[in-house]
């Protein structure tokens, strides 16, 4: 039988828009999160509101939680008043909260010797995508979880791919994430240099999206390093966290990875340097930091 | 008038390809080589072989220069029995080599003080750009010349676009590699990082290729990485020319390029190590100059 009732833990920038067009399709949700303005927004359309996660996941077919970061999904799930205390437990719990592995397959090892089974299936996509329900969903975990899965996957993303046990997911996030960061400094640095070099940076981007150099990070980002809009979008601190994330798996799993360890030292400079709550396509902004080189004229 | 009669100096792995196209297209042409096998092959196509550099260009309409690096643009422009000894004069050289853009503005300099209008051009899109006729074509130059050559680019690339005086299409093209470059590099370290994560890297560009870390570079060369297929396409030790030419032109104009700078090294220390004459794909090969890590199983 498909799932009908969802709870849905954490109501933040992308949290409320999937919980909004989960709602939307019909699903029964109740609805637990820290600040109280999503959960009435989302009251409001029909949601109930749930005083604690045990309470939110009590006896769901599906808990979802859309978490800041590692700490907090552990909190979550195995704290006090936490999914695992829900009585009686849910069927299901899905992470789609952008952490540490280790940490997704440490909670799903808690979790199905309690008999709850787990899948971590963090999101790449924005806010944007999260609002269109056009995410792309990297899926880890038991493939008769995720099979159950696919219609609210499909409800939220655009594709789903189950990468492998619990923490696959979270770990080709970082993957995601390491490519994206080393993309926009690459970008930024090729946009630093052409302006410099008296070159009109849209003529530049003009003459290389079609070849080699063509992505989406050049079309999504390089219209926002040149226009020096730096409106998230993504913010930067996120960004930050993912790739230290991503540094701690990539030591653990033995993998240099020279580059992302240079372009996260420059994001941790910006994070630092009053750029946190801007768009990540700020990483753009090192050369500010180095000699306060701009793209924008 | 449109362009009839071209002079084609410098039948390489790009050089070739392209003359043959322009052969093709019923062009008047004349060419000229080092080595004489891909002369001979032209010649038995119906091009005119020239002892030299100045009697390839003599008369032309056009005069198109395909060679390795700054020098050799240098030695046949501005050397004994070059370019700008042709008697008479060609009407306009395009000199599509990919080289240092202070050298194109040198010889642009030097051209345009003897009465003869130079457009440098170089192209992205590699051997099999060149052999279907749709490279990407990065100008700079004056604008009346590149109009001349609207449609010899028409039957070269698959777009053309004009980026600033001589020396601009250079400079972008240093800017597309710098991306190229690091893309390499950025989804050689995910997709390590992946395989040494237990995953299978495969799965993790199918769940990672629709989103934001999507791009040319993910397709065309993630699959090389994964099946350890080092075939050119385009040969690594090329690309350390473009990136040692980036560095240069970057210092020239004050513009900080970090990454570059870090991938710059590696791309060095794999040319060093047997790997010049593989694809740029081997960027990705980093990993075993540190610590003997294959993407590959």
């Amino acid at each position: 039988m498909p799932p009908r009732s969802i709870g849905f833990i954490g109501l933040g920038v992308m949290g409320k828009p999937m919980a909004k067009n989960l709602l939307a399709a019909g699903y029964d949700l109740t609805v637990h999160s820290r600040s109280p303005g999503p959960v009435d927004e989302l009251v409001a359309g029909g949601a109930r509101r749930a005083p604690s996660a045990a309470a939110c996941a009590a006896g769901q077919d599906v808990v979802i939680l859309m978490l800041p970061d590692s700490p907090d999904s552990e909190l979550v799930m195995l704290g006090p008043s936490g999914v695992l205390e829900a009585d009686p437990l849910p069927a299901l719990v899905v992470d789609m909260s952008s952490i540490q592995p280790g940490v997704s397959r440490r909670i799903a090892a808690r979790a199905e010797a309690g008999g709850l089974p787990f899948v971590d299936a963090p999101v790449s996509g924005g806010e944007p995508g999260a609002i269109a329900g056009e995410l792309a969903i990297m899926a880890g975990g038991p493939a008769d979880a995720f099979e159950v899965l696919g219609p609210l996957f499909e409800v939220l993303g655009k594709s789903a791919v189950l990468c492998g046990p619990a923490g696959a997911g979270g770990a080709v996030k970082l993957a995601n994430q390491m490519i994206v960061a080393a993309n926009i400094q690459a970008v930024g640095e090729a946009l630093l240099f052409a302006a410099r070099s008296g070159l009109d940076p849209r003529v530049v981007v003009k003459a290389i999206r079609g070849g080699l150099a063509g992505s989406a990070v050049l079309d999504a980002k390089a219209p926002k390093m040149i226009a020096g809009d730096w409106a998230p979008g993504f913010r930067l601190e996120l960004h930050l966290k993912d790739l230290d994330n991503a540094l701690a798996a990539a030591r653990e799993a033995s993998a240099p990875v020279p580059v992302t360890t240079v372009v996260r030292q420059f994001v941790k400079t910006l994070v630092e340097n009053g750029h946190a709550a801007e768009d990540h396509a700020a990483i753009a902004r090192y050369g500010e930091q180095i000699a306060g080189s701009t793209i924008a004229p």
